[in-house]
């Protein structure tokens, strides 16, 4: 991509109503734009990396044979009413609408009802089962609170997961393979040596859920760990009853703050049983469907990789998820000219900052919007026949022949 | 992908609410499925196909140099009051929804303001210009009608281009390019043939406006047609004045049904000059952006193309935007062992029907969800060694070796 053929922009300061560093710096690097507070819109940079992390997730929920849907955020009130949710007192997050034919529609926060009411059309006998559907969909929250850039919005991208079992065990048999499947996808996000699957309250499902806590000084929650034990739970569950089951005591446990990248639920009969979704055993005899369900922030995670990866120069990105690898600096005719080429050559990876521009700037452009590889040619560089690459994230800096390079690029 | 592994099944009817055909085939088929009137879900074939087509209008678009982002849904009033579309007077379709924290927002039935307010950070010297951006949105209207399965909805996915140029001849050369990428869009999404550039009424903006209209039996729309010459027009634009500017006679036209498949407005200042976007030219002075935009409905070209294409037996899908390419069927124990081979050779393009069911069920199924080979392994196809190909939209059988058929599906 040439610089000069994006409207996207970089930014040296921002409004001081961004008080969160991860959205500030994503702002200032040109990734996304803040419509209001806690709602944003994403550029072609900060798109692709959404995409990007949207593909990780997607291959290893296919891996493990879930299925991808789409379901809508206009909702009607029924399913929720029959579980109780409707009812802005229990579910206080709800933007609520009119619609023009009369009644009123919500916008979902989340999909356990419409997703259990869909499947009563699909599923009516143990054949039917197991079901595993999942979607990345807009959701939609009603926050008082929208101060944490985009780890905590009214508007986001969330991937749902929903799973559907005869029983209890076929259940504990897929909470287990969804457990691998996050911790794969945590990895190849960037953030598996930080991320930890933790003991959280199971709300009115069951006495407990479990969260993935990335551990992260800007972390909204409070976890308590023991590294030798691989126990983490979470401030709101350290209670006498918690640390019995446990088998720990409150003394070998530290405390630190975390973000929230995913949580994963045992949710039993709780949507299932008021929504009537039932099949028939191989007895046939009809049974109620057991259910669980998995989520993951998609737009939240991104944050928290921001978070985690960001230097006081900028955005640092996994090569993975990096919007582009390379940024190109051509410094002389000669080198604008390879640079140009070089674009030509491989578009989906490289960057050519062909700005009419002082290289300074072109520089702390690179390292702001934290492209991996900074390639420098210059008169400099061609003298001794080679260009200079520099990784974003040590900040060393090689050389290396235009051969290579070349072949490396394309 | 094996059947047995989808939760989504085929329904010999669905319910007399369901009127129109493109949405009564796709559910009965197992592409979407209705959640309330005008709003669907995608399951995941028709999230397949859905992506298909996204991917054709990406292609085109990024060709002509157009950058995809991803706005919001939630809107502010402010940019909305500016133009004066805030008002359900002047626009009948907003869905409106009330902040926790104080204040009303919209849900964005279009996305000018947003963009035009968006790119005052963006665009401020006529370096910056053009810019042409895009998105795929759910885009959500509170329509009094949606009795047109998935051609008319209140909840929908479309994608909405933008563009902004310094003058209207840079803007009418854009216009241009932007009419070809469409023909090309629409032939390859299989409705080349059949769609024509219509003029018709530029509401507020200006003059006229084009649509593309796909001549179709069951099309909303009226449209007045001369071939020979080259001219379509909407009914609504059907007046003296219209046909002198045209130099064609009301005796020299046909008419036709017609359905909407996309549309572009010259939009001038409409946008820009309430939201104050302007640029400073190359001699330092203040000019106004002039603006375009650029629709296409993707869920009501799915529709379009199901109304088109579809028989009394089922769906029937242009290759290149079907799910899946061979639909297998194995009778007999070897049959299905090289039927699965098959699949497991290629998951991306075969659907494998290993359910426990009658050849005939699944013979039916194959044509109902419109895949665009069916591949039969019997035992009296091996007696020759070969299977039997059996193409969707002719009907025609032949048969081919087995080798043939592993090369040309792996």
């Amino acid at each position: 991509m040439k610089l000069s053929n994006t409207f996207v922009k970089t930014f040296r300061e921002v409004g001081k109503e961004e008080t969160a560093r991860n959205a500030e710096l994503l702002i200032r690097a040109g990734y996304i734009n803040k419509e209001m507070a806690g709602v944003y819109t994403y550029l072609p940079l900060g798109l692709k990396v959404i995409e990007k992390i949207k593909s990780v997730i997607r291959e290893e929920l296919n891996a493990i044979g879930c299925e991808e849907i789409q379901m809508t955020a206009l909702q009607s009130p029924d399913p929720w009413q029959k579980t109780g949710r409707w009812d802005s007192d229990k579910m206080d997050i709800w933007f609520k609408t009119d619609l023009a034919t009369g009644g009123q529609l919500g916008l979902a926060p989340t999909h356990e009802e419409p997703i259990t009411n869909m499947m009563k059309k699909y599923i009516s006998s143990y054949k039917d089962l197991p079901v595993y559907a999942y979607q990345f969909q807009t959701k939609f929250r009603n926050e008082l609170r929208a101060k944490s850039g985009i780890l905590r919005t009214r508007e986001f991208l969330m991937k749902d997961l929903y799973s559907f079992t005869a029983d209890e065990e076929a259940h504990n048999e897929f909470y287990e393979k969804a457990t691998n499947a996050y911790h794969k996808i945590y990895d190849r996000l960037g953030l598996g040596d930080c991320t930890y699957k933790c003991f959280a309250s199971g709300g009115v499902f069951s006495k407990y859920s479990h969260e993935f806590q990335t551990f992260l000084p800007v972390g909204e929650d409070t976890v308590y760990y023991n590294k030798d034990r691989s126990i983490v739970l979470n401030e709101e569950v350290l209670n006498d009853e918690v640390l019995a089951d446990l088998g720990v005591k409150r003394e070998e446990l530290e405390s630190t703050t975390a973000a929230e990248v995913g949580n994963i639920f045992t949710l039993k009969y709780k949507f299932t049983e008021p929504l009537g979704l039932e099949f028939n055993d191989k007895d046939g005899k009809r049974q109620t469907v057991f259910m669980g369900c998995y989520g993951i922030g998609v737009s939240r995670v991104m944050g928290v990789i921001v978070e985690k990866y960001s230097d006081d120069k900028g955005l640092v990105w996994p090569e993975n998820l990096a919007p582009y690898k390379y940024y190109i600096i051509g410094i002389g005719e000669e080198g604008e000219k390879i640079a140009a080429e070089l674009e030509e050559s491989n578009k989906e990876d490289v960057i050519y900052d062909n700005r009419d521009m002082r290289p300074g700037q072109k520089f702390a452009d690179a390292e702001l919007m934290g492209i991996p590889y900074r390639v420098v040619i210059s008169d400099k560089t061609l003298a001794e026949g080679k260009a200079e690459i520099t990784d974003r994230k040590s900040g060393e800096s090689k050389m290396v022949s235009l051969e290579e390079l070349r072949k490396e690029i394309k």
